[in-house]
């Protein structure tokens, strides 16, 4: 079986990438951890390694935040936020001064910052919290999911580089609400703790036709599925968009503690976590596991 | 008929664009022509409006020359060349200057010279070119298939950001031969002159796993028309990248003379001419085809 | 008289710039004011015009804390911040980003804030305003100079731009104390409320090689007064700073309350001050004052 | 004396800086060498070290390119061409782009790319060399000085970086003439060969109001002689002019041979060479000469 044998090969790598020290609680992570969980169609999630380990998902909560946006505002909140590759690193401030305080895209740090900041023009702050958590829950079934709160103090207290693209957005209008609140919730979203298996599960609308699963609930129309899909493989691994998807050729949303999260289209939502990085912060024996289970199983959307 | 269709809605946009004018051949052409051509698996070719008009393909030969490179290099052209979108414009110095001389990607005109300059170390000028269109010709099946001199002359003799171009390459010492020699090539290259139809059917490869359909000849390696189309979908429209995969979502690449080809992995090999362009430099009509068929098919690959 | 005719020529100009309006209380500033005060070295000072009204100097502060922090510090400062003119506008990131967070020179906001906070690492928050404050009294031998503190709360509340800079700062190490205090400082610090006359007096130790005056009190050594007109002749006023040497041609910092302070090395310490800014954010009728005396006196240093 | 004293403690240091190596003549340059000539108001020239070693100037040409084309065409000129420093290396095409083809200063390469252009509206290409070489032998009361014609052709051979700029000009409009025109004569120009005693003599007019001495020859009005010295003390030093207006205090322009032109106003035109370079391409050892004289004579315009 495909995840067995992803986690198997994982497991014997000798490159496992950097993890994350910028933040005490990601520091700590086990470079040797490897899960992975795949959620088909019917329902069915099949899963590997460490995949019921609960870690905090950072960047891959802008795909959640960003449907709940698009839910609020509409198309309304792309004269905020455009929707092309970056060309440069995560949380760099040079294309926003260039760009006039519009971040590029969604999944770079600043244009995930005005997305948080667009639903609290629809919430306040721990409503939209709690929204948010109510969301993942109901996206992934389960009740369980929890934010974890000493990751997110953890977050606020080492964030000056948020801060200051934060700064730097209200400097050219581009916030509505105050620094501080923003970031705020956005320390928290990005303290969301799911394991692989409800990671996949949550992202079964993305996979689905904005539903979670053949015959499942509507969360979004097929329509914004098959968009926030499409931001995902052009934008979703950062500086390494490119590379991911000339590897392994599907949309992904990597964050900073390793997850990764991974939708073939119309077949499988895949969450794959290992906590060392590569050079452009993405989850390298990750990767190197998605990897492995498209080629085998023919997953590409490019094949 | 998905074809027919689109180009009638194609025919009554009022928005067309805005024609090319810095090459004097293309300045010339009707904003109202447009035509498309789909070739099916079956080797079968649909095609409505002006799909036998021969135009010059231009940055759209970026595909057919990386296939060659790539052939006769491997992966070793990667040392030379990314695979990121850049996030600047088609003809940026400003990214090669931060990255040292090292294009984004292989479909901007930095990496495209690079490319044609890798090809020149397999081949003498003429024999370079004579080879391009040998390849192109038995792509589409179709002898006729030629480069329209003047066309080439006049790029020539345009090309000032081109040559600046292949200067500043040069210097970081990523051109193998001379400046004049490359550009020569590179100039008649984009002077490939080609209808829709020959254009579809030239694309097959790249749609068909490498081959030019179900049971046709083998091109490239499965992996490797994967790999190209997965190049096309984050860097075939210069900077409007993320909104093409966005909007239409799938693999394409664009020309300044309006031409775009297009594929739908494992179903059709598309081509669509209209000469007005967007701001970014895209077929403002001919995206407009590929959106309404895409949509009309769910020939979308994230969905 | 020079100062005088200066003043004339000053009220009748018909251009006279915008005032500033991100700072609530400058922005009630009237364009008609101008004024100057040229103080000589055997301590004589003449003035004309609205020489004696109080404002605040803002980013002619920069000369008065970057001097205590080269008293308190000596040449260790350059390890943290430059001396090469920006090349860009006053409050940009963008070169912070290209050098890894070491402001260009101590003239640009980031180059000011890290001068601030390296004044914080002698003195505590209070203490270092009470220094600089006596600091600039016993430069301009007057006990009247006060801190604006409601210009000071007003920039406090509209300063993202700069709170974003001492955050991006803090990323990459380059701030010791506290976003928040090295700010609170720092905005208070451009509070400083002076007039033309006070500040031509204030300037004396950077025209006269160190001292208030021919046979005055010794402030810093020759050297260093020496060196720091030097960077305000390349940096005094941002982006516009080569324009200023080349027409006025004499060292000079510019605040965006259209103050001015110039020195005449060995011959004059001037101040002029009218708040309508040119496109650079320098102020323009207070530059053509400067253009004019210099021009009539013959006192540029090019000369 | 000072020069001699300048000259010993050139000799004795141990660190020299390195040769530039990209033009095959320079390169063979020992970097022991170190001349320095000082010609006085009164037109005597006082010298020491290699000071009658003929070298070719280099950068050092712009500014003598600049009064010719001042002289031609007046302030029209600076329609294509700014005067600010630059904030990045001598070469960049970073700059260019941001601000659409118009140089930030004339001794940044581009910036002396459009100055020569600017004189060949003037004459035609053989003319304006000779014209140049006739206004630098008048400049220096020298009939001697020469254009070394194999260091012109080792440039032009190994100027892909400056034909990159010219092209990038032409692209943007603001070249007149052809690229290879403009280049042929800026190569030739950069070749012009001198001994230190000979560019002393021929920087006077800048050091002595526009004269050649005091009751000389006029060459330049007053304010024209001022302002050029203004652009040297800005950007005379590429990315290293701030330091060099810091640590030495007079306007200078330095060129990649380890030549350097300073004048110190109404007293002095000084020359120095020695060829080993600092990591800003300035003369190291040259600069330190520069200092000494400039520190034992207290000839700082800041004093």
């Amino acid at each position: 079986m495909a995840a067995k044998y992803a986690v198997e090969r994982a497991r014997e790598r000798e490159e496992r990438g950097v993890v994350a020290t910028y933040i005490y609680e990601l520091a700590k992570a086990d470079p040797q951890k490897a899960g992975i969980a795949i959620t088909l169609a019917n329902g069915k999630t099949i899963c590997a390694g460490d995949c019921n380990d609960g870690v905090t998902i950072q960047s891959v909560s802008k795909i959640f935040t960003l449907a709940l946006a698009l839910g609020a505002q509409g198309d309304r909140l792309w004269t905020r936020v455009g929707r092309e590759p970056s060309g440069s690193s995560f949380d760099s401030i040079l294309q926003l001064e260039h760009e006039n305080g519009i971040p590029r895209n969604p999944f770079v740090n600043a244009g995930a910052i005005v997305v948080t900041d667009a639903i609290l023009s629809n919430y306040r702050p721990k409503e939209a919290l709690g929204e948010l958590v109510q969301f993942v829950r109901s996206l992934a079934d389960d009740d369980e999911i929890i934010i974890d709160k000493l990751v997110a103090q953890s977050e606020a207290e080492t964030g000056h580089r948020n801060r200051a693209l934060a700064n730097y957005l209200a400097s050219h209008g581009n916030l509505r609400n105050s620094v501080e609140m923003t970031l705020g919730v956005y320390f928290h979203q990005c303290a969301l703790s799911m394991s692989c298996v409800q990671l996949s599960r949550a992202g079964r609308f993305l996979a689905f036709g904005g539903a979670t699963g053949a015959g499942g609930r509507k969360i979004v129309s097929e329509r914004r599925a098959r968009r926030i899909a499409a931001i995902m493989l052009t934008c979703g691994h950062y500086d390494g968009s490119g590379e991911f998807a000339y590897r392994v050729g599907i949309p992904a949303k990597s964050g900073v503690s390793g997850m990764i999260l991974a939708v073939v289209p119309g077949i499988a939502s895949i969450a794959v976590w290992s906590p060392g990085l590569d050079t452009r912060g993405n989850s390298l024996v990750g990767t190197g596991m998605l990897e492995d289970v498209v080629d085998q199983l023919n997953w590409s959307v490019f094949a």
